[in-house]
């Protein structure tokens, strides 16, 4: 492929704290029946996740652009859970012009090395998901990591959610102190609990189901905006 | 998604071994140059996988009617490295007519359970690929599964193939101890080195850039068949 540095990225993440909604549905004509419902929303504080299961069943090089008409000026980011390739797929997710790739935290050293580094020479930002990895295991692996991310997500994956073990948000303040990065929260966060990880420091709070699988989609996305901001 | 039981499948590994082409290559054109070169061949033993970033980049649903149209009777993996809600990714693979749905190793227990157990709901064979597993830790992990997977994937990344890293081919023997599924090798296996791997017991020989990236990958293609049998 032929990768051109994306230099009109206008995108960043310099106020936070953002809400990232999460489309973890592999359709996209039942992705499109949602964005009708929700696109009229054009707060800059509102991030779009292609999640890993949506990417996998569409493809990015589809799905990016059917975004960015929905989303014209909201960042936009690509959930490849990178396990290897790190550069290639980098390169998928400049091509196809999203703001920012997610390298897993699971994957080897010099993957997510080579990830982050690739994504510094196409100016896309550099996430890492920790979904998996235990925190001293993460806090091993970031030392040996010769760039640090410019977000990290901290992550209850679905099945270990669904498990229904108790989780601490107080482990934020633990990441926040490890590394420079902005810090993105993912795994049952509700309307009820979405205080709890902003006021432990999470810049940036990550929900998919509990805004686009309520029965009134735009309702629920303004009331986790409004949480934002309260 | 309404997903339907594959009943009509009738690929399985039942005589390797086999040589599993991995398509590693993003984009759509460039791998049906490499078909048209290559789809003539038309050994039961030969196995295709949608690799990773192919997949990603392309998305599976387009990706698999157009491997099935150039291979009709081969069986076909798709490679998602799964590392989370593993029933929706098994769906998305049912829903494409893919004869296996690949997990990461590295995912959680309970991911991999669940994804194990929708693979044998919908007919479809599991594989559980260990890069970035030590076998250490491998062996802890594959006590705590509740099934099987029908085939290990003993890989090393391409990330850190090039890191110039050692690797013993006896560490085979080590996993076929472990577990009755077939074993699966990958990560920069070459006509030179082709015997070890299976001299020590795989199965199944992974192989991607060594022949699509050959002068004459038709060729090369031929001889790794051949050296299933020599």
């Amino acid at each position: 492929m032929n990768i051109k540095l994306n230099s009109q990225r206008s995108n960043s993440l310099k106020f936070p704290p953002y809400l990232q909604l999460a489309i973890d549905i592999p359709i996209v004509s039942e992705v499109r029946n949602l964005f009708m419902k929700i696109a009229k929303i054009t707060s800059s504080q509102l991030l779009i996740e292609i999640g890993t299961p949506f990417l996998k069943n569409e493809g990015l090089r589809k799905i990016a652009p059917f975004c960015r008409e929905f989303f014209p000026s909201n960042y936009i980011i690509a959930d490849f859970k990178t396990l290897d390739v790190g550069k290639l797929e980098v390169n998928i997710g400049a091509q196809a012009k999203v703001d920012a790739c997610v390298v897993s935290g699971l994957a080897p050293i010099a993957t997510i090395d080579n990830f982050i580094s690739e994504c510094k020479t196409l100016n896309i930002d550099s996430w890492v998901d920790t979904l998996g990895v235990p925190f001293y295991a993460f806090e091993k692996k970031i030392e040996a990591l010769e760039l640090f991310p410019d977000v990290l997500i901290i992550h209850r994956g679905i099945d270990e959610e669904l498990s229904g073990k108790e989780y601490s948000w107080e482990i934020i303040k633990k990441y926040k102190s490890l590394v420079p990065s902005l810090i993105a929260v993912a795994g049952g966060i509700t309307l009820e609990n979405v205080q709890k990880p902003l006021k432990s420091g999470s810049d940036i709070i990550i929900v998919g189901r509990a805004i686009y699988q309520a029965e009134e989609p735009l309702v629920e996305l303004k009331k986790f905006l409004d949480s934002l901001n309260s």
